[in-house]
């Protein structure tokens, strides 16, 4: 593997552990916990890792212990840091024992079902610290749900001496993780199982979890785009720019970078879901801000819209709803695709047809004519930066006509997804996820099973960070899934009472209407700490006492 | 204005000088110079400014200086480091008097047709430092070419009593710089005219430019998204990144990404032109790539295409050319919208047919309907990224049926080109910038007029780099604009028998099929040399021994 200069100066990176970890570690225990709702299901459903304490980690006395191997899974979609946790973990189970092994399960869950696996090596492990990227074992999406995969599991896990697992996921997977610890600690099979919290999006965060790993560096790539963006933008002075981000089911990118870099406008899904806004609504209020804009010279600006936002908003999640019912018959099944649009139009309720033909014609075909392979709308196809970027066009001419707009408007379109997923780890994300695959082996050197590892007090320096542990169970309740109800970790959502959005709220309007950029420039790995070590401003505003 | 660490911070960088600039200089003239091309024409068209020599600065004895003003005007594009010349123009004539002002026209050259100016202060330029975008006095695209224009320019110039004027621009507002220092010699109006070398695209460059400024920091951004893209593509295994980079004329910006990143493939104009390659061919090019390494089981890669590719392609050059004639006709403007795919069916050539009859639906239809308000065909709308990425899908199917292909393709798209802009300069744009304002003020302070700043053997250390300047007559030959022969700077290519190209040649077979991907991960300011402060790789090529 060539190395770019940054990457052979990056490689020479330790990153912070918390003081707690730097030597022996104790366990200290807190009391018996409760899941966050249905406490007797939960509890039925684990009856071996339910109720267990949180367990915080102290300073403890030197032991001795016999060498063991650990079994580790990428599992889900990139986030920045997921080789400082592999690399965490290696070095956790070398400090413990120089004899102890690391096996990685490769392309994700499926590698433990299939028995494809790799010894992780020191010369192996050293070509990946502090680098982005799942590539040193690969991830994937297989999600471990059956007993036939956990039987085909404990059969490598045994042949490999393997006394732990641990699952590096989002809520999804480490939900599985705990039903994976859960039957093989029922079956006494003696292997245990860690969950780290991993989701790019930010929506594994609970008051165990203060936030999830590759949050901090993809938010800090995508606001480095956007400032730059914003100083051409402030530079030419004939653009709105409308930057869709990440983020399907929660809007915590774009909060995170409207804080970072104060652009005029910010969608926030979980507000426009709130609000009961229609799709008219949002292009609305859009295009009143470009209005309010125009009267000031100013005929440019910056729309954050987060990936997920036509979902959020009510009249189309019902629609979206029944176009799934009505395309899903075995008649409509039959209908030719160029009588498909009619027949969508003669079967759905007239509320939804309403807001159907409310829809511009592409979208509308869009949403009648293209299927996932399970039949359902694409949703993620629609492109609702071009979208609502046309859409508010369209409401413009209308108020200019009406004498209430007076100014030019020209568009701009981009899509920043990929662009953050693998990026190198910020020094937050590498520390953080360096502690916690660490953290994980001291979990396991003290029998743990069913538990997530968390570092908390991050807004401080490393060395005051927390290391512990919080069983999965806790974080869980019932939710409906598939016509189901199962037990799943509670999804984090942007809270329309918590610090950050507050602190968006009592900003955004003077965000709007004047230019406010802030540009935040790329992630600095070397500079003054005020530079390279500062967590998300979201973070900031949620730990400010 | 409000600023982010990385900001604050960078604002207390220091650009380096050449040893030349960082005393009184002397200048050692060089011999008579001729133009590239042309020389009794353009002799002609510049009596006063033709065959001046090259300058180069050295350490001289110091002197005394009166105050003096200049004048500077930021034109066409932003590219990085606009700021870092204006900051070196005012350091400049503040350490030759220290009563000597620096006004900005405002908005580009039509600031100082309409008066439009400012007194660029102390308080302001530390804002601005090391910073990217041209915010400062902000931009614009008003050609400098008219008597009038230019007799205005004198009032505005002799009110503020302006010594010189400085335009930081592309080849087009250097060669209007050379022909209004030669009006402004011929009339004997007492103003010096000054050109500072800039484009993002790197096309401005010859033996006396090693490079436009900006070329650096933008590609290094553009690398540090394909760096992350790529390592998720590597990761995640299943799609085919096509990304579009900026650079219509010329391929320079995805040359150096490739050379950065070692993509899969990278397409260059220059080539596909002088092979008078066929979008079929460039299809069956990338096609045959991708099923190349699915033997292998690798169906992923990276595709780089320079915005410009389908203007360089000859068959499609041609096909657009004739468009424009045959939809130019007023007999053409009658047609109804919906029979002018038919009416430009009926009127093209049998050639031209063919190839408009290869192309897909949508872009046949996009150049024979979408019109710019100047009545050409809009290259610049069709998606080359998208439409390239769908056609070789279709090549694969056929080649799938006929047994030549197995895998599965699935494509992603991209398009960078606001996102690098205006990015904070690099220490080496940061440097050079500096030194060309900086340097330029010397140029000012020894009488000349027609000359463009240069700064050469940047590939050393900055104390090693040479200070001068060139007549911008030299740089030029007649070429043949709307209709007409016009002296004009000669746009750099990216040159098939230069250094960097033939490297590229020489490793993408190898880059095509295996993956050599390189991660240069985001610019960084602060760390190691080594990361700090390397030039682009096109330059160490070409500067290599």
């Amino acid at each position: 593997m060539e190395k770019s200069p940054l990457q052979l100066a990056r490689a020479e990176y330790q990153p912070k552990l918390p003081k707690a970890l730097q030597g022996p570690v104790k366990a200290k225990e807190g009391n018996p916990t409760q899941s966050v709702g249905n406490q007797e299901e939960i509890k039925k459903l684990f009856p071996n890792t339910y109720g267990m304490p949180v367990i915080e980690f102290e300073s403890g006395e030197p032991y001795e212990m016999a060498p063991f191997n650990v079994g580790v899974i990428l599992s889900g979609g990139q986030a920045p840091g997921g080789h400082n946790v592999i690399s965490g973990l290696f070095d956790g189970i070398k400090t413990l024992n120089k004899d102890s092994k690391l096996y990685g399960f490769i392309l994700g869950p499926g590698g433990l079902v299939d028995h494809k696996y790799m010894e992780i090596t020191s010369d192996m492990i050293d070509e990946y610290r502090n680098t982005g990227g799942f590539d040193i074992i690969g991830s994937g999406r297989t999600k471990l749900e059956e007993e036939w995969q956990f039987e085909k599991g404990i059969k490598i896990l045994r042949e490999l001496n393997i006394k732990a697992l641990v699952i590096i996921g989002g809520d999804d997977s480490n939900t599985n993780a705990c039903v994976l610890a859960e039957y093989y600690a029922a079956k006494e099979y003696g292997v245990q199982v860690i969950g780290c919290p991993k989701t790019i999006d930010g929506d594994l965060k609970n008051e165990q979890i203060e936030t999830s790993f590759g949050f901090d560096t993809a938010c800090k790539t995508y606001s480095e785009l956007i400032g730059n963006i914003q100083r051409d933008c402030n530079s030419s002075r004939k653009y709105w720019h409308f930057i869709k981000l990440m983020g399907r089911s929660a809007s915590h990118i774009a909060l995170e970078c409207a804080l970072q870099c104060q652009p005029n406008i910010c969608l926030i899904s979980e507000e426009v879901e709130e609000k009961a806004m229609s799709l008219d609504d949002v292009v609305a209020y859009i295009a009143e801000a470009v209005a309010a804009r125009a009267t000031d010279g100013n005929n440019f600006g910056t729309v954050l819209i987060p990936e997920g936002i036509i979902e959020f908003i009510p009249a189309i999640k019902k629609l979206i709803a029944e176009l799934n019912d009505v395309l899903a018959t075995d008649e409509a099944k039959e209908v030719a695709r160029n009588k498909q649009l009619d027949y969508v139009k003669e079967h759905i309720s007239e509320e939804n047809l309403k807001v159907f033909n409310s829809l511009p014609t592409e979208v509308a075909e869009q949403l009648a004519l293209d299927r996932d392979p399970h039949g359902n709308v694409q949703v993620s196809l629609i492109e609702t930066e071009k979208l609502l970027s046309h859409m508010v066009a369209t409401k413009l001419e209308k108020m200019k006509k009406a004498g209430k707009y007076v100014g030019k408007f020209a568009a701009q379109h981009h899509f920043f997804g990929y662009e953050g997923r693998c990026a190198a780890p910020s020094n937050y994300d590498a520390d953080y996820c360096y502690s916690l695959g660490f953290n994980a082996t001291r979990l396991i050197a003290n029998g743990k099973t069913g538990y997530m590892s968390i570092i908390k007090n991050t807004n401080s320096p490393a060395d005051q960070w927390i290391a512990g542990g919080v069983p999965i169970t806790m974080m869980m309740n019932l939710e409906k899934r598939n016509g189901k109800m199962k037990p799943v970790i509670r999804k984090a959502l942007v809270e329309l009472d918590g610090a950050p959005y507050k602190y968006f709220v009592s900003k955004r309007e003077t965000w709007a209407r004047y230019t406010s950029y802030v540009y935040p420039g790329p992630i600095q790995y070397f500079g003054p700490s005020s530079v390279c070590d500062q967590p998300t401003i979201t973070l900031q505003l949620e730990q400010k006492k």
